[in-house]
């Protein structure tokens, strides 16, 4: 796949590779393995943001996040043959420990490619899916990040194997799997007034704002990024690929350095609006979560909720009306040491 | 009402006094008002103690605890008259925001009577619910514990205003409002093997006992108490009321004195087992909480799952065959720079 480049345009014929009956094709697929997440709601914090709002928790979902609906889809869609392969995935988050729970269960073999120093608790978590259901669904292949390059060694293996790369976002079948979660929501409350989603690489924003867009026209859909992270912002301001490598924000999720080859014109076409945040905030925001909805949250996974007080500060009510705002949370997986870090600091 | 004493034997006559019928009713009356709470699994969680374990989130219920079933259910069984009178509630936990919401949603009005040392933020969030609909459903009357006794003046109140008084669990509607939550967890997964239930006053045990029986007859029902306030596990043992009077634990939702008049004798008929265990394993099971069902729990409301953990250690597994458990998780109300504190101990 062409990889992107800074100043890049999007691709705008690329902006109806994912469309609504993707996604609905998507939540077809991943019934019955996949969690249809609540949706929590809190009458002392409407009461105190002046909304009605809707959170969507993926933090509930299986391996704590959104990205195992994507990872699930994507390897439910593949043909008998690739299948047999077996697929390949680099990551040290998320994605890795979706990729394995997802072989587990639909019996694929998988290749993780993670490096030697990722945190012990993702090592450990994606070796207990990869061997969840008994018998082992594939392996860790670990390397040194100073000498080695993951597209290059992960590239290599896949050829040598003849394994399907499954990417943690910019993929159709990823991004489709991720709008199942706005899907599931708009079903699930009826038409929204806007629509908050935090954004690394835009799998998850682009996903929501197709099935947004579908279900609930009028709704507004807000992409939220780490203000040390903004490329995605900027370069949804700009029309032109921006990018930001390695930015200094505790959320580790939204790490992203930019928007893919998919994202970045379906992001263009169905998005609204970027706002950004600072840790913070995103710290003020999991003390909400933890609080009023009783959820252990990621700092990324609160980066919507952070976004939407902002908003509701910076905006207030419109036309005296109580706004019904949905909120994705994307995702729960956070050390509890530095979790008891995090809170000390708000 | 009378009062139990120590050694007093339970009064068998009143263990028919909540049946199944009365868990059904009291459904229907919460139905739209309270949240149907999800149950929650964890693969991982799973794989790690060899059994498949369901857990009733409690604490994603409205104010964050089991508690608002039974206030709700016992206030919407009033007659006319007494709902116009109003009610009254003593309590400086989780039952007083509990009354505090029933009021604002039932339009009933109620006197809160709180310790004036109590923690602000049961203050203020006691005070939030009586205002959230925008008006005031009622008040706070603090005293001063050093000279007070709560009984002697919320009993005068009442007389004086006619209201009724709502007690925190030892009452036929409330013992019935906390059985839903068990209802609702055996309608939606179906047979169970096990089921833990954290004991206070014994209210949310009786009343899940009760639905446990009658929707999975073989269902072993287990109450788990803090070791260091065990007067319901001596009281079951012994069958004579055992009274533990500010016993020092971290779980304070379970620092009740002893069984109620009703609860006695409905543990004594429904349940199998009683069960203790220590703060550290209280602590472990609130990480264990965190990290795999991603919920913020308060130490009383994972004392379910410290049982069934410490059962399942102990035990191993029966025949060979995998256990089905329920757990009831019954509240996540923790303060968070405590529970950073808790944290820290693990």
């Amino acid at each position: 796949m062409a990889m992107m480049r800074e100043g890049d345009a999007p691709d705008m014929t690329l902006a109806s590779s994912v469309t609504i009956d993707d996604v609905r094709r998507a939540a077809e697929r991943i019934a019955g393995h996949a969690v249809r997440t609540p949706v929590l709601t809190s009458a002392r914090l409407d009461a105190m943001l002046g909304v009605r709002a809707f959170f969507k928790c993926e933090n509930l979902q299986r391996v704590g996040a959104f990205k195992f609906r994507g990872a699930l889809n994507a390897m439910s869609a593949l043909d008998g043959d690739a299948r047999t392969r077996g697929v390949l995935a680099y990551s040290s988050g998320n994605h890795a420990q979706a990729i394995a729970l997802a072989a587990s269960l639909l019996g694929v073999r998988a290749v993780i490619v993670m490096p030697e120093d990722a945190p012990r608790t993702k090592l450990d978590g994606t070796r207990a899916y990869l061997e969840i259901s008994g018998r082992s669904a594939g392996e860790i292949v670990t390397y040194d990040p100073k000498t080695t390059l993951r597209e290059e060694l992960g590239g290599s293996i896949a050829r040598e194997r003849g394994l399907t790369i499954i990417p943690p976002y910019d993929h159709p079948d990823v991004i489709a799997g991720q709008g199942t979660a706005g899907l599931e929501l708009l079903e699930e409350v009826g038409e929204l007034d806007e629509l908050y989603v935090c954004t690394g690489g835009g799998g998850l924003l682009s996903g929501c704002a197709i099935a947004a867009k579908a279900m609930s026209p009028r709704c507004l859909v807000v992409g939220v990024e780490p203000e040390a992270g903004d490329d995605a912002t900027r370069s949804f301001a700009s029309g032109r690929l921006c990018t930001v490598r390695n930015p200094g924000t505790i959320c580790d999720g939204a790490r992203t350095p930019y928007l893919g080859r998919y994202t970045f014109p379906l992001v263009v076409r169905y998005v609204d609006a970027m706002a950004t945040v600072d840790d913070a905030e995103v710290v003020a925001a999991m003390r909400l979560a933890m609080e009023h909805l009783k959820i252990v949250v990621e700092p990324t996974g609160v980066l919507g909720l952070a976004g939407m007080v902002k908003s509701v500060r910076e905006v207030g009510s419109r036309d005296g009306a109580t706004r019904r705002v949905g909120v994705v949370v994307s995702g729960g997986n956070v050390d509890l040491d530095a979790l008891a870090g995090l809170l000390g600091r708000g």
